[in-house]
C-alpha cells in the first residue's frame, strides 16, 4: 500500500463523517451557516474536486500514526475529525487576521459574508471541535477522552499564542530566526504534533511512545511550515492555490525574508523602502535566491524533516503503515507534487 | 445573609482564581496579550472598582445554584471560572461584530488593539475556559468533568447559532418576536442556562433536577436579555457603563423596537426613514413609550423572572441558599441598582 491507496481508502469516509458532524449540529433556521461552512469546506452541490476541499492532511496523519502505531484508523475517526474541523477554524480566522480575500482559489468566508459571520463561523467550528474530541466518550473510555480533550485545549493555546506572535510579526522590525520557529511552533507545529499523539493514544501506546510522537509532529510541523514559506515566495499558484507573489506583496515576515533582513545586503535595503510591488516580485524573488534564502529555506525544512523521521524509526510498529506515514511526512515538505 | 454578603465572601477568591487561571496560562514572550486582557478583565495597577471589573454574575450563579442545591460554593470555583472565561471571550468577539468600541467605560480591545488581535484574544479565552472546565477533573470524577465539558461545548454551539441569528437580523427587515426569542436563547440563556445546570451538577443532584435547574437557567437568560433590551434604550449610562443611546442609534433590533415596527405605527414609519441621530434618541424612545413597547417590555421580562422563580420553588434544598438567588434572579431584571 502506498500513500494514495490509503487516501483512497480512507477519505470518503472521513469526509462522510466531517459532513456529517458540521451539518447535523446546524438547525434548520441557520441556513446561511449551512452555506458558508459548505462554501469552506468545499461541499457545493456539483463539486467534485478534492483539490477546493484540502487535502485533509492532518486526518490523515491522525489515521497514520495511530496504524503505525499498530491502532487501527476507523478507530481514530473522531479526533481526526476534530483537528481537522480546529485547522478550519483557524483558517477562517486567519483568513481575517490576514486580510486574505482568498481560500483555497475561492473567496473567504469574510470577503463574502463580512467579517462578523465569519468570526462566528470560526467560533462554531472551535466549539464543534471540542464536541467531537469530548464525544470520543462514546467510543473510548472518559479517561482517554479527557486526554484528548486535554490535548486539544492545550493545542489551542499554542496556536493563539502563536498567532498573537504572527500578528505582531506584522509590525515589528526586528524578528530574530529563533522567534520565528517560536511562532510556528505555535501557530503550525503544535496542531500537526497534536494529531501525531492523538493517534498514539488512541493505540495505546505507553505514555513515552505518545511523547516521542508528539515531538515527530513538531518537528514535522515545523518543516512543514517552513516549506509554506518557502511555496509562498517560489511556488506555484496553480498547486497551492494561493497566490504565488502574496507574501512578498503581503509584506510577510516569512523565514527567507527574516533570514534576508539579518544579511543586511540588497534585499534588506529594497524591503526598508516600503511595499513591493506586483511588478517587482520576480526580481525581488531572484534577489533572495542570490543571497542564499531559498537554500537555507531548504536546508532548514529537509533538516527538521530528516529529525521528524529519525523519532518515526524508533515507533514503528506496523512497518507497512511506517512506510506510508513517512511518504506522507515528506509529501509535507514537497507540496508541488 | 445577603446577596451582597455572599458576593462579599465569594467575590475576591474568585477573582483571584480567575486572575490565576487567565495570567499563569500566558507565556513571557506574550507581554501585549497580557496587556489586553488585564485591560479586557479591569486587573490593569491600580484598579479598584469592581465595576470595571463586570459583576461576575454568572459565577454567582453557578455558586448560588450548587449551595441552593445542596452543594458548597467552593466546590464548584473551576465550572464557575470556565464560564465567566467564555462570556468574556463571547464579549471580545461581540464588541468587534457589532462594531461597538466601548466595553464597561473604556475602549473594547478591537479599538485598542486591532481586530486581528481581538479575534485572537477572544480565541484564547475560548481555548482557555474548555481547558479549565476539562481540568475539573482533578478536583472531581472524570464522568463529571466530560459531562461539565459536554455541556459548556453544547453552550458555545447555542451561543454561536444565536450569534448568527443576532448577526443576520441587522440586514433583515421582519423580525418575529418568536424569531427574536430563538435568537435570544442561544446569545444569552444558553450560557445562564449552563450556569445553573452546572451547580447543580456538582452538588450530585439527580438529572432530572439538573434538567429543571437548566430551565430556571433558561427562563432567567431570556428573562436578563429582555431587561437588557430595556436599558439599552431607557437605562442610565453611569450604572450600565454603556451608551445609552447605543441600541437605538445602532439601529439594533431589540425587543421594544421589534415590538413596535410590528405595530407599523410613527415609530414604524420613522424607523423605515433610516438611521437614528444623536439628538432624536430622547423623542423616538419616547414615541416607543407611547406605543406601548415599554410597557410591553417590562411584562415579558417580569414574566419570564416569575417563570424562573416558579421553577426554583421545587429545586431549594438549602433555604437561605435559595433565598440569596431569588435575590441574585431578581437583580438579573433590574440592574440600574
Amino acid at each position: 500500500m502506498n500513500l494514495c491507496d490509503f487516501i483512497n481508502t480512507t477519505r470518503p469516509e472521513l469526509e462522510d463523517k466531517l459532513k456529517e458532524l458540521v451539518l447535523n449540529s446546524l438547525t434548520k433556521d441557520l441556513p446561511e451557516l449551512n452555506d458558508m461552512l459548505c462554501h469552506h469546506f468545499g461541499w457545493e452541490k456539483g463539486v467534485i474536486s478534492p483539490g477546493i476541499q484540502g487535502k485533509r492532511m492532518r486526518p490523515m496523519l491522525v489515521f497514520l500514526c495511530t496504524e503505525t502505531a499498530g491502532g487501527c484508523w476507523r478507530d481514530v475517526m473522531l479526533p481526526a475529525t476534530a483537528v481537522e474541523i480546529l485547522h478550519n477554524f483557524s483558517l477562517i480566522h486567519d483568513d481575517i487576521q490576514d486580510n486574505s480575500p482568498t481560500r483555497r482559489g475561492k473567496p473567504a468566508i469574510w470577503a463574502k459574508w463580512g467579517v462578523p459571520q465569519a468570526i462566528n463561523a470560526g467560533d462554531f467550528l472551535f466549539a464543534l471541535a471540542n464536541k467531537v474530541i469530548i464525544d470520543t466518550n462514546h467510543k473510548t473510555s472518559s479517561q482517554i477522552a479527557l486526554k484528548n480533550a486535554q490535548l486539544l485545549n492545550e493545542t489551542c493555546l499554542s496556536l493563539t499564542r502563536g498567532q498573537y506572535l504572527d500578528i505582531s510579526f506584522e509590525t515589528s522590525n526586528q524578528i530574530s530566526i529563533e522567534s520565528y520557529f517560536e511562532m510556528i511552533k505555535g501557530k503550525t507545529a503544535a496542531l500537526i504534533a497534536c494529531c501525531a499523539e492523538l493517534g498514539a493514544i488512541a493505540a495505546g501506546t505507553l505514555i513515552d511512545q505518545q511523547k516521542l510522537f508528539h515531538r515527530f509532529g513538531n518537528s514535522l510541523g515545523l518543516a512543514f511550515q517552513v516549506w509554506d514559506d518557502w511555496l509562498g515566495i517560489w511556488g506555484n499558484y496553480e498547486h497551492t492555490g494561493k497566490s504565488v507573489e502574496s507574501d512578498l506583496v503581503a509584506g510577510k515576515k516569512v523565514l527567507p525574508v527574516i533570514y534576508a533582513l539579518e544579511k543586511k545586503g540588497d534585499f534588506a535595503r529594497r524591503w526598508s523602502k516600503g511595499p513591493i510591488s506586483h511588478g517587482e516580485v520576480p526580481e525581488i524573488a531572484e534577489m533572495l535566491v542570490k543571497e542564499g534564502a531559498q537554500k537555507y529555506t531548504e536546508k532548514r525544512a529537509l533538516n527538521l524533516l530528516d529529525e521528524a523521521l529519525l523519532i518515526l524509526d524508533q515507533l514503528v510498529v506496523n512497518q507497512d503503515a511506517g512506510r506510508v506515514l513517512k511518504e506522507l511526512a515528506r509529501s509535507f515538505v514537497n507540496r508541488e507534487n
